[in-house]
């Protein structure tokens, strides 16, 4: 598939949908959207994921005369245009509506991972039906989810959670990084993706944020009963945090929902407020590992086994190192960046 | 409003939106449907809420003749038949279709809290719209809901909370129960209700459990935003439990979403597991008083103020004191059962 990645005024640190999708999908990406930075490459942001040139609009990529009594699919076989960015609530930005009608009016798909339904928009659906594509919201839950059963340890792969001390501090990235490092090693790992990038991505999963509240727990408990006979090892994604006064419920219900056997603390260095919520206060790690571990305890025993941290915004090696010390010692175990230095300090302490 | 109450093979005990609302409604309670029981009393069964005759069926209650020509709404001037069992998972018993249909035929409106939404099943809303009544689902939530602010504490109420060590353990009772002794004792204090039973009683309410997992605390913080400067109180319905399989996502939303100044931890005396998931032991209610209060801090510190013990099974006064006891040095602090004793020894630890 060739995709279209929107990702307006975001790019890259605040569009971590795009973010995702450039560093693990198997599309071939066309072009990333940015009207902050037309003209530049998606490589002079960040260094290790695939490259793309950036692009003003919907309408640099598509052609100009479908308008016109041409082919209204004559466009640079852009099969889909996806939403790259996630904020705050998942509202729909109406600066964005353009490309989305651009794109519809050429042929493509539009992928979204927003709490709004591209496919409940009157116009969207209108343009879909007449130009023979689709809107696809991966948010929109299945049918049939119920609640959890507690079940979820008694599936043969051994479960592996990846936690954080906030949103956006890499459980995606090191859910893809340690189920990859497994599969090198000759693992049969397997990904439970549970928010809208990680669906994008692996081309399945159940939005965990956006079902039911009372389902939390059993939506994650069925993907983990789906696969988790079928391979060695189920890498799932976790969200949110233990702590955070939005999103703590959904974190919650995957930390009791999963049964993990072992658990991973993702963290990003020298932050200490939660982000979007700067009232709130991140506690120490220390803290962070006694809150999971023993909120998940009556449920299932489980143990925080090692540490992701994201150093990107420290520059030398040497401060990064130094940081991973720290962080180390403070969760008394393995720890390491997953993109800066690979995971082969934490994945034999994971699997 | 004139309302039957349908509770078929559950009543008492495992229907509990009936007996919440035999307790608390301002309604009148014409008859309880429960084919188990036709032609006793509720008040043989459960002696502190106000009686009404058990019948068989809906049939009994409206006039059978009713389909051949004569008013369609000739029935015992019942309003409404409400379904008063709320299952796991939550969905509709077909054994209940008759009386449903037999109602809507009547032109009784039916009030459901169940996740299967009446109103969305074609027999029902064509028998409806028919017959000029309406199907009310009142755990369907609200269109709006978004995510939490973190900014709950911002109001001028206190606010107290019920949380339990399992479900069905008295929160929505002790709620109900601590707010009517404070306003006897001349406060002026109000209920956050969050579940299906707590908005048929107070006539409305976001049904926490159903909403999107991801605005679980923001939905409780919506309510407590609009209604916490009215009042000096406000008593929020807790749901679910920490500790529990599969609502604890539920439980912690509420928990970080009403950033309560006190806690009131409600259990049922002689309890050891999880209802319905068995194979989960109750951890020891010390436990629970840390595990609620360790959760919270990070967005609210608070406590467990006082403890509410459901001793209905206990036969002796004697028995149920000194079941009392033990839970009250549990929880280092005054505990009651709030039917049996009265509020009293907890109100002052509580406002």
């Amino acid at each position: 598939m060739r995709i279209a990645i929107l990702a307006h005024e975001k790019f890259p640190h605040r569009a971590k949908t795009a973010l995702g999708v450039l560093r693990y999908t198997d599309d071939e990406v066309v072009a990333v959207l940015d009207r902050n930075n037309p003209g530049r490459r998606v490589t002079e942001f960040v260094p290790d994921v695939r490259d793309a040139p950036i692009v003003e609009s919907m309408a640099e990529l598509v052609d100009h005369d479908h308008g016109r009594g041409r082919d209204q699919d004559r466009n640079q076989d852009i099969d889909a245009l996806l939403i790259g960015i996630s904020p705050i609530g998942g509202a729909f930005d109406e600066s964005w509506r353009e490309d989305v009608r651009t794109a519809l009016e050429a042929g493509c798909d539009v992928i979204s991972g927003l709490h709004y339904f591209l496919g409940e928009d009157e116009e969207f659906a209108a343009l879909a039906a007449d130009h023979g594509c689709e809107t696809r919201d991966v948010r929109e839950p299945p049918e049939g989810l119920s609640v959890s059963q507690g079940i979820a340890d008694e599936v043969s792969a051994e479960v592996v959670l990846t936690v954080g001390t906030d949103c956006s501090v890499g459980k995606l990235t090191t859910t893809m990084e340690l189920a990859r490092a497994a599969q090198e090693a000759g693992h049969d790992a397997a990904v439970i993706p549970t928010g809208q990038t990680g669906i994008m991505i692996e081309g399945w999963g159940n939005p965990i944020d956006r079902v039911v509240s009372d389902f939390t727990a059993g939506a994650v408990e069925e993907m983990i009963l789906e696969r988790g006979d079928e391979h060695d090892y189920l890498f799932v994604e976790g969200q949110g945090s233990i702590v955070h006064p939005a999103y703590s419920g959904v974190t919650a219900g995957i930390l009791h929902g999963s049964m993990p056997d072992r658990l991973v603390l993702c963290h990003t260095a020298g932050t200490e407020v939660i982000h979007g919520y700067e009232s709130f206060a991140l506690p120490p790690i220390e803290r962070y590992v006694e809150q999971y571990e023993s909120f998940a305890e009556p449920v299932r025993e489980t143990e925080v086994v090692a540490g992701a941290l994201n150093t990107a915004d420290l520059e030398s090696d040497a401060d990064a190192r130094a940081s991973l010390d720290e962080f180390a010692t403070a969760i008394d175990g393995p720890a390491t960046d997953v993109i800066r230095f690979g995971t082969d300090e934490i994945l034999d302490a994971v699997i």
